[in-house]
């Protein structure tokens, strides 16, 4: 169990929207990262793909010239910033493994600037306005911590936000806190009422892995309106709402659904130890009878 | 997939306090299934355990009085009220099932009255106020749905309520509908924050069951103060709070906190197909990188 005096633990969160300028993107990622550093944060996560606008909005083959080798150009600018600020940043990559063969990764550096590890997206969704499936291998290092000095983390991407079986393997591997960053929104053309459902929902399900895990759980999404080059759908309302929550889901702090934020969340990781001696969930696991889960379907 | 006709099923939902007496409990229980069967529900569910108070409070073998061999009592009293009233019943049982072998378990009654099956609580609590582990041998049924004519129910029981593995099996098999009988509450000691954050942890997991698997959720609490009757803890606030949510986690109804509460609420069975073509879950489960579920812990 952690000190007290290692408890607490600044987390920040950045809540940006993208232009199709690489340069601009991680300037202002930077920017971010030496502002949040200096309120004090010692973890800062960037959302989903903040180098470019979300590209999965059409199938381009020439958009794979956005990905990074790992280590690279990418690597070297996202450690040098963690290292120049003395924090842990979590980042994510179009990672380009071989010609043909590309991931969703996160990479975490550590606050020397070195990696601390990666996670390559392992669900990978595809429907209308996120062609995913075209641009992403799903992940092939499994549901994985990633050791670093402000705690062992469970980083995971997006769409992995909707399955509970992630967050419960990472749960079970020791990590201190789950990470999602994420590119979700809306729409346009949807009403008012079923984008409600869909943002709520989308925070629910995060809300509940903290809830399932005793764990608490920072999510954090791009924002602002990105148009689909190809004009066949109204383009993506990206909803924002990044938020962090506390190991019995409880809110600790939600960012705006319409505009870019930066916040310096804390968070206490000797609660998880609390709520989990009041709530043993994990105590009474039936393993004996989950087995099917490994099954596609039941039939 | 349903026709348009089938589609919408009126879920009728009992949030009672209860009394000691036994008789009295079942005849406001029968009472509020013929008043929700008159307002057109199809399938009425009571909350757990609604013949008594909440025994688990002390650890008394005297207790063991109040179970019933299923088929027994407890299922002509229960079948007749469905038949009387020509719905599917979810009613829950103190099963005695040999002596010193007792289960926590669900009954469910076709509207003829007929046993359409039964589910025995797969995960049992234990807590100071809650000593389950005292009372009910963990399940030995599964997760498997029951068929009846209103559906293919999922029913599953309280401390399940925290565990999405049990709500994935579940979906796995094809249900339409999560069932939840539940009793839990506060201890009247806590704070009001940690009271809110223990109810907001309990609404947002099972809502997630619906988002997390595209189905409908039905969850039934009881309510009322009961206290402790060995005086050790200042008894227990059972917090109602009894809902609804369709298959996006969408609140289509809530109970009051903290009184009782009958009501009849519509469902569309139809729109779980829907969401789940747009939020296809279910295609993209990495079983191929879940095995480790199956463990205790992973160390």
């Amino acid at each position: 169990m952690r000190t007290d005096k290692d408890n607490v633990l600044k987390v920040g969160i950045v809540q940006h929207s993208f232009l199709s300028d690489v340069e601009t993107n991680r300037t202002r990622n930077v920017s971010a990262i030496a502002n949040l550093a200096a309120e004090g944060a010692k973890l800062i996560v960037l959302s989903e793909l903040h180098d470019s606008l979300y590209f999965c909005q059409t199938e381009n083959v020439d958009n794979f010239d956005l990905a990074s080798e790992l280590p690279g150009d990418f690597t070297d600018f996202y450690g040098a910033a963690a290292a120049d600020n003395g924090v842990v940043v979590v980042a994510s990559a179009f990672e380009r493994r071989a010609p043909g063969l590309y991931h969703n990764t996160a990479v975490v550096f550590e606050a020397d600037g070195s990696i601390a590890g990666m996670y390559r997206k392992m669900h990978i969704p595809d429907d209308p306005g996120f062609y995913e499936k075209f641009y992403f291998t799903p992940g092939d290092l499994g549901f994985n911590p990633i050791e670093t000095s402000v705690g062992r983390l469970g980083v995971l991407v997006c769409w992995d936000q909707w399955y509970p079986e992630a967050a419960r393997l990472m749960a079970m591997a020791g990590v201190e806190v789950l990470v999602y960053p994420t590119a979700i929104g809306w729409n346009p053309d949807d009403t008012a009422d079923e984008k409600e459902r869909q943002r709520m929902a989308w925070i629910t399900i995060q809300r509940s892995h903290a809830v399932a895990n005793g764990l608490p759980v920072v999510s954090v999404n791009r924002c602002g309106f990105e148009e689909d080059p190809s004009e066949q759908t109204s383009g993506i309302d990206f909803w924002g709402s990044s938020f962090v929550a506390g190991p019995q889901g409880e809110l600790l702090y939600e960012a705006p659904e319409d505009r870019p934020d930066e916040a310096c969340v804390e968070i206490n990781l000797a609660r998880s130890e609390n709520v989990r001696r009041w709530w043993p969930f994990l105590r009474d696991r039936r393993i004996d009878a989950y087995g099917d889960i490994l099954r596609r379907f039941r039939n």
